[in-house]
């Protein structure tokens, strides 16, 4: 990433902490780490004033490693969780903030954390806490062009993945054994990391997060596999579903239909639509096809350096912290097709992800869309 | 599990459930779930009352799928957060629960889940919130018969991943790929899942949690690989550091010094031991050996459904919202050697599975401990 971007993503970051009347950000959420300073790692912090300053903590191991990759003022190694409590007191005092508030990622911190971070040890007493989780989100919901550089890269990994899992597909293997091949077909493609792994199959394949299990595939079974590596620090998402073997007419019909629900929501991907309208679009084709009552999660999520992140539909945004999204704008990256169909016997998912552009979408994730192997 | 191991831990968990004044838990920690009931999932809760009773919210979808997996007495099925909250709410009158105190696991949960859990339309207004992350650790700290087979299935395909790891090592590829062989190798030897995969090499083996990046070997590096792989539901943990190529004298001192700690500890690890006194022992021989201050991390964790879970030690424990643990007892599983011993330039780290048996340790990881390929 371009060393100048820091300095920019920071002074948006102010203007937005001014706004909701933060004093101070406390973040330890990898991914807006990552987006701030270029670093973001477990059991570490990084604290941004309003004014721009970065101070981070992290684990005394790591001190170095960090220097090279992010970019900051102030850096301060600790030994453990009370040596992190005190660097907190340390970065408040180092940057002379003793009242005002400090926002924190509630959709992040666990609650044992949260009594790491708000100790009466590490944060003056004066200082009262809010709720971070939209500022951070409004930050990173548009791409610039080396983030769309890097999820086309991600997109083209999972391109990879998805074809060696379903060039693999045979009755007899396990569902552990076709995320196998997706996986090491991403790390050799040049994936360092990826979420994990969805696979399903047969019944497996009607429920909601289908993890990997030991069933074995069966000839007739439908397979779920939905993939999203990352690449560096940028991920994609695609959902395929195949048969092994012949489907039945009832599936075939389905996936018609779910696939005609996902295409056609794709096909009104532009500047200025809404997430709302996208959704809809999905529902009322699956609706008119007699599966209305068949559909379970949002439609649609945002993608970036986290495989889910905002946009999120309204409803699902509320309880994830987030405010309801305003209509897409020009490089919002979006995963659309994310809900599936749940017959109950069985289900099916496509799903891609698509660059928001004033013409239209650009779908990044090209690969064959048919139920048949 | 035999169906029978559920009511016996359900009777054992009332009991806590009383000493701690709980009258209700409401889970969603999957590996607490799975304990309990014999299902964990994403996005779904086990309500659990004080004498025994378990009614499960999992999504719609997944109803079906549940119903064959867990030992339940209710089962609700919804179609999103708003039906989850309602779902709670009608747990809570199905058990004619109204007032008293809920344990919710705060060192899982997040800010925004707490605000579903505890949303006034799904929690009493009357019944008051408590932490219960200690009494799901004390239900699962020692293992019985089969979760010691399973855990030692976790153990052998763990063997087979880093087997395979350190086969392929060789300068040029990425972490990533040296990730892929371990994974690869550990999904075709039975792991139905792993949790992440720590690959680090040259001076990333300083780093706390060395997660695979792009960084390609390149020859006299030292590689730390450090895999968890989970076999019918349960894991096991191995680290072993490998040097590609000839080590200098200063790195093979370093890791004889951390393998004799790592070895000492573990021929003490019998029934009646206690965590401090097993931290004590390496820290002990680490420092006499001038490496006192290069230990970053607790020594000793639990392992068992979580790759890192009860016992932890002391000053951990506290942060994690665990109470002190207790001497071991027969049957609990701990990883030995978690710290690592990190000079700067670059890091050493060996880590076993052992299980704590009346006569001393049972070592479950065996694959040969040595910096030379």
């Amino acid at each position: 990433m371009c060393a100048q971007q820091y300095p920019e993503r920071l002074t948006r970051c102010s203007q937005l902490m001014k706004e909701a009347g933060l004093n101070v950000l406390l973040l330890t959420k990898p991914s807006n780490m990552f987006y701030l300073t270029g670093d973001g790692r477990l059991c570490a912090y990084a604290m941004i004033t309003q004014d721009g300053k970065v101070a981070l903590g992290v684990p005394q191991t790591d001190v170095m490693d960090v220097k090279q990759l992010a970019h900051f003022d102030h850096i301060v190694g600790f030994d453990d969780e009370v040596g992190m409590i005190h660097s907190i007191a340390h970065n408040f005092e180092h940057f002379g903030v003793k009242e005002g508030s400090v926002g924190l990622e509630y959709t992040f911190l666990t609650q044992s954390m949260m009594g790491i971070l708000t100790h009466p040890h590490a944060k003056p007493a004066a200082i009262i806490v809010k709720d971070c989780t939209h500022i951070l989100s409004e930050l990173r919901i548009v791409k610039d062009k080396e983030e769309i550089k890097r999820i086309k890269a991600a997109a083209k990994v999972a391109v990879k993945g998805m074809k060696a899992a379903v060039g693999a597909l045979k009755p007899g293997m396990t569902e552990s054994q076709v995320a196998a091949k997706a996986e090491f077909a991403m790390r050799r493609a040049g994936a360092e990391e990826f979420w994990r792994t969805y696979v399903s199959s047969g019944p497996r394949t009607n429920i909601a997060h289908g993890f990997p299990t030991l069933r074995k595939l069966q000839a007739g079974d439908l397979v779920m596999i939905d993939i999203h590596p990352i690449v560096n620090g940028y991920s994609a998402d695609i959902c395929r579903t195949v048969c092994v073997g012949q489907p039945t007419a009832e599936q075939q019909t389905a996936y018609d239909l779910y696939l005609k629900a996902q295409q056609n929501t794709i096909a009104k991907v532009k500047t200025g639509v809404g997430m709302v309208e996208l959704e809809q679009t999905l529902r009322q084709v699956v609706k008119e096809g007699g599966h209305g009552g068949h559909i379970f999660g949002p439609p649609i999520h945002g993608v970036g350096i986290d495989f889910e992140e905002s946009p999120l539909p309204p409803g699902h945004a509320f309880f994830h912290g987030e405010k309801e999204p305003l209509p897409l704008e020009r490089n919002v990256v979006i995963a659309v097709g994310n809900c599936g169909l749940y017959t109950g016997p069985w289900g099916v998912r496509v799903e891609d992800t698509v660059v928001v552009s004033l013409k239209g979408p650009m779908v990044l994730t090209e690969y064959p869309r048919q139920l048949e192997k």
